[in-house]
This record gives structure tokens, C-alpha cells and sequence, in this order.
């Protein structure tokens, strides 16, 4: 992009949710213009912070394109939008969308995703496209029961996952996800794994620049606490930084992506899933290395040079602050993580509480990981929120 | 406040530049609402930050009341709008101010500050109230020439002051500052100084926390560039930091405040001027220290426990960067400045860019205070903004 440090530059979000919202404290770091499109009329996190918030389908070509002609340039905070949509609305506005669609082409489909890794050397978990009956039973046979039934598109956080025990639950799941009605469903086996590691990546034009390895704590499929660096041997953390790196040139990935990785254990690394956007997983960047994953976003779609992912210190602790009532959203019993002296309180602007809900997060720096995860544990167990 | 850390607190500034500007980067970090009063109608830095948005006149108590209603705390960023207007405003509107009407009624006039300082044992540069020609003439005997005149009221970045050589001068800029029609105008000696010193101190009813003190390198009454902490004896700085703590006491301060100091030829410190708001001698603290000036100030004002002031480097080396030419806003050859591994890069976001004006500024993170010094002078010698 000519002049991306204009006052008059606009980043365009597709998406106004946290992610968006802390991509866009960092555009305005750099003194441009955030605007933003969402699929709801109020109360999404960015819509508080910016007079230029336009709300439309996120199926609707045409409600994106009217949007897009006012920004300089588009980018994502999630996977809803298909490819060809976005595709679509780049060439009819005219407006570049990093990632780019053609990129995005490559993940947003988990069959299409696998594949393409698989192709790129990449070693990803074991699955198969299963469309009857007696394929969902062969997996079970061939993998061990239970295994995933896995939606090939969209889902997050649990959502679009079944695991499945035997092959009545199979067959309920398959229904469920679609796979009767002609949706592709993915039977992926299940991986004795030690750890779930994530990496994430910076990457433009003007190089590449890889994030530390670092450990995602997950319960019930979300996740709970980043650990980083992941407390596993050295080597272990340089191979998914390699595979990582890999992964992101396999699609040439312009923007932030993510990488999450199952530890096997008998010291596999596989990919599991991509992310061509800032992750969860990396949070912890905002004060855990010199440049955050959202500073970085904005860096690699404006085409500038990508800062620095050193950390900052030599452990650092992220816990996910989930919401713990329903009610309208407010922060209580926090003053304990306020007041510790390397805690950082993040909280996402929603206005409603939801039980589960990823409502914020608290960032710890320390000097050895599993002192500081505990300690983070400590300072955020009384939080409501 | 009750329960500050709701999605629906509105904290509200009186003034929509950088320093609201960046001030609202941490009020967004904690999910609230930031709403901005202008008394300009457009293009104003924050105005690109928030749907609430209101312009006004900061003379008027009615805009202001209609403005303070919206909002559950309201704070400045300026001290352009008198203690006796905000009072009212407060008094009106039912929403507190902070730092107080009482707090800034201390110290909006300089000839009021001079003599809340002296009381509270803080030395003050030698000044003095001037009413007459003979009075002028009279000063400049006992201080010699040249010296200072100041307009007790207002005045940034060398507005508002005048050095004058001789009587001719002091004549002349005694009737440009208003002398004549019976402003108040304040005699002060030039001190023959080593170095100017600032200090940063955030204060609420959980605590107090003060900042490194660090040196302000001025040109032409403009502050160019700050080197934390200050390359002076440890002594020194923390003279500084007693004496910056007891100003705030002494104006029973809530917010976050800065100090100017001198320190003299003969190892006297000597205070100079104070701000009740975020300082650009405070710019470093968001790289710099684990808490910066902005985030405290957000704290101080919502009534939560202050951060932490500790340093995350040995040396931290903050650049204006000065508008270079009268165009467009943007930001030019900021490659190398960019690329530097522990550099970060801030822009205001104003619309306009004037030679001289305050566009952005650069932080840079290292090991030895000279060394960086040097190494950020480098790194942005070269931006065109």
C-alpha cells in the first residue's frame, strides 16, 4: 500500500468482535482509522470504537463491497465468510483483503486445509472425508474408537465437533453435523498427545517473523491458559516454529495466522487446526513480546516491516477470564490481579455476560512458566465477571 | 465508582487530542466506553476513536453539563478550561471530575501554583508578581537580565512566555501578554541549570505510585526528546521523585500529574511547572515501564489500584517527532525506525500535519541511556511527517 501511515488510512474489520477490537488499539497506534462490519446492529466490541461501523450479511457481496470501497484495505477476525464471498467483494470494490482470499481458500475448508498441509510435508492429524454409514464405522475400526466427527466448515471453540464413542453416537453426530444432507464431515482420530501447542506468525512482503511455542490449556474444547513458552524440550518448541513457518508459505499467508499443534506422545508434532487471523493462543504477545500478534496483523496488511516477537520475559501466563455469570458484563473481585505487579487485566468491551462467554484475559509475566501459571491461577480465581 | 469495570462506563474527556487519544487506547484495554468533548467540530484525534463525539465551547458550562451527564467520570487532558468552569460543570452535571476542580484550582494560575508548592516546602524557581514598568525594571536588578515573563494563566510549550533581555523588551512582552489590561503576569529568574527533569506521579484513594525521573531535552521551549531515568547521581532523581509526591499531596491530587524540574548548576532542584494530566515526559512509560502514564491515569480516575511504575528496560529513550512539513498528515521514511528491534512508533492521527507540531512520537528500548539516546536520534532522523 502507498502511504500507509496517513492519517486518513482506513483498515476495514469484517467481524467486530475482540479480535478486531484488539487489532484496531493498534491501528490507531499507528494513527489511522479503524472501520468496522458486522453482522449486528449494536453492542459488538469495535462499534464502541469507531464513528465508521456499518452493519450487513456477511453472505451479502453487496453490503460488503459498499463497505470495503470506504476502507483502504480489508481483513478478517474470523472464518465465517467464505472464500468466494470474499473474493468477490475484493474485485468488485477493488479494495485489497489480506489475508487474501485465495489464502484463506486453502484453510477454510477442513478437508481442503488438511490436504494442503498434508502436501506441503506438513504432518497433520490422521482423518478421512466420511459420507455413509459404513465409512463412519470403518474410521471407528481402522482408528479405534472414540474418534472426532468434524463439520468441514466453520466451527470453533467445540462448535462443528462431535466426539463419538461408538457407532450409534456416530451416526447421531453425522445427522447432526449435516453429513445426511450432503455437508462434507471429517473423521479425524483421536491422538494420544502430551501437550496442545500453538505458534503463530507474522508474514508479508517484507519477511516473516514466528512467535515462541507455547502450550494451550484447554477444557472442553476451549481454551482455558496460554503458557509460553511451552514448558517441552527446546527442540520440540524449534519444530513447530519450522512446521508453522511452513505452513503459513504453503498458503502465502499475508497477515497473522495460527498453528495449533497436538504433542504426541511419542514426540510427533501435528498440525491440527489454522487460523488466518490473530488467535487466543496469542494473547499473551500484547505484553509477553516486544511486538503483540495484533500489532504485527496490522503491520503485515499495511505491507510494513513486522516487528520483533521476543519476549519480554523469560516466562509468561495468559488465563482466560470466561464468563462466570449472565447478567450485563462487569469486572468484580479483580483487584487482586490489578494489583499484582507484572498482571495485565484485558477485558473485551461486551455488554453481556454469558456463562462461558470469553469475556477477557489477564496476562502474567514471570521468571519460570510453572510458577507464573500458577500464580496467574491464583490472582484471576476469584474473578466474576 | 461502583463497579468501574462495566462494558457500559463511559469515561468522558474534555479535550480530543493525543493524549486523550492514547489515554482511550487503555480505557478500551479495560472494555469501557470513552466519550470526547472538542471544541472543534471535526478532525480532531479521538473523534476518529469513539461514536461519542460532541463539540462545544470549553467556556460553556451548559455544553459541558450536557456533555458530563452521558459520562460516569469525566478527566482532562488540557488546562485550558478554568477550575471555576469545571466546578460548575460538576456541581450541574452530578458527575465527578478528575483530577479535581479543587485540585486544579491550585494550580491553573501560575502565581497560585508557585505559592501552594512553596507552602508545601517544595523549592520553586525565584518569581515574582509584576504589576508595573518599575516592578519589571526592579526584577531584572535583583535576578539580572534576562528572565522570563509568563502569563499566569494558560500558556504550553512556550506560548504564553516571553524571555526578555532588557527593559525595552520586558516592556514590550509585559503589554503582549496582557500586563497592561491587567492580566497577571509573573516575573521569574532564569536558573543557570544543568538539566530539566520531569517526573510522572499517579495517585487515587488505593495508593500513590511514582515514576523514574527522567530528563526532558528541550528546543526552543519544546520538549524534543526524554531520556529515562534521567542520567544524573541516584540522589538526584530521587529528590526529584520526593518532591514530585509531595506536589501531588500538596494539591491532594487524583489522576495522574507531571513535574517539571530543574536541576541547577549547584545541585538544587527546583520545580518549574506541573500538569494535572498525561505528560508527553511520560510518553516512554507504554514501552517503558510495566505500567504507563495512561493506563494509571484510566486507574486513577476510575478508583482502581495504581500499576506499577518499574522499568522493563535499563534505558528508554522517547523522540518527538515534530511535523516537518505543512501537508496531509503521513508518516515517511519510517522504515528503519520501524525496523529496529526494540523500537516502537506512535502517531496521533491528526489529520493536518505543521511544521513543529506534535505528530507522533518514538520509543526505544536499551541497555545504557546515552547509547539509545543515540541510537533513536538515528533511527528517526530520517522521518518525514
Amino acid at each position: 500500500m502507498k502511504d500507509p501511515l496517513k492519517a486518513t488510512t482506513k483498515i476495514g474489520f469484517l467481524g467486530a468482535g475482540q479480535l478486531a477490537r484488539m487489532s484496531s488499539l493498534e491501528a490507531f497506534r499507528f494513527g489511522i482509522q479503524v472501520a468496522v462490519f458486522s453482522d449486528r446492529t449494536e453492542n459488538e466490541p469495535v462499534q464502541f470504537m469507531t464513528p465508521f461501523s456499518t452493519s450487513g450479511s456477511f453472505e451479502s457481496v453487496d453490503d460488503m463491497v459498499a463497505f470495503a470501497r470506504k476502507c483502504d484495505v480489508i481483513t478478517l477476525e474470523n472464518e465465517f465468510i467464505s472464500s468466494e464471498v470474499l473474493k468477490k467483494v475484493q474485485q468488485k470494490s477493488g479494495t485489497p483483503i489480506y489475508p487474501s482470499p485465495e489464502s484463506f481458500a486453502l484453510i477454510e475448508n477442513k478437508l481442503i486445509e488438511k490436504q494442503t498441509f498434508e502436501n506441503a510435508g506438513i504432518p497433520v492429524t490422521p482423518y478421512k472425508l466420511v459420507t455413509s454409514i459404513s465409512d463412519i464405522e470403518a474410521f471407528g475400526e481402522t482408528y479405534e474408537w472414540p474418534y472426532l466427527l468434524k463439520s468441514s466448515k466453520g466451527g470453533y471453540d467445540g462448535y462443528g465437533n462431535k466426539t463419538v464413542k461408538n457407532i450409534d453416537e456416530a451416526k447421531e453426530a453425522f445427522t447432526k453435523l449435516g453429513g445426511e444432507a450432503g455437508h462434507d464431515i471429517l473423521a479425524e482420530a483421536f491422538v494420544p498427545f502430551s501437550k496442545e501447542l500453538a505458534v503463530q506468525v507474522a508474514r508479508n512482503e517484507t519477511g516473516t517473523v514466528v512467535y515462541p511455542c507455547c502450550e494451550t490449556v484447554q477444557k472442553n474444547h476451549i481454551c482455558v491458559a496460554v503458557l509460553s513458552p511451552a514448558p517441552i524440550a527446546e527442540g520440540y518448541q524449534k519444530k513447530a516454529q519450522e512446521l508453522a513457518v511452513k505452513a503459513t508459505e504453503a498458503i502465502d499467508g499475508k497477515g497473522i495466522f495460527a498453528f495449533e499443534f497436538f504433542l504426541t506422545e511419542n514426540g510427533e508434532i501435528l498440525l491440527n487446526e489454522s487460523a488466518p487471523r490473530p488467535h487466543n493462543s496469542g494473547h499473551y504477545t500484547i505484553e509477553g513480546c516486544i511486538t503483540s500478534q495484533f500489532e504485527n496483523h496490522v503491520r503485515a496488511v499495511l505491507g510494513l516491516p513486522l516487528g520483533s516477537s521476543i519476549m519480554n520475559a523469560p516466562a509468561v501466563a495468559m488465563i482466560n477470564l470466561l464468563g462466570t455469570h449472565n447478567r450485563p458484563a462487569k469486572a468484580d473481585k479483580m483487584l487482586e490481579a490489578l494489583e499484582a505487579e507484572n498482571g495485565h487485566l484485558h477485558v473485551y468491551g461486551k455488554v453481556q455476560s454469558k456463562i462461558g462467554r470469553k469475556m477477557a484475559h489477564y496476562t502474567l509475566l514471570g521468571d519460570e512458566i510453572d510458577k507464573t501459571y500458577h500464580q496467574a491461577r491464583e490472582l484471576t480465581k476469584n474473578i466474576e465477571i
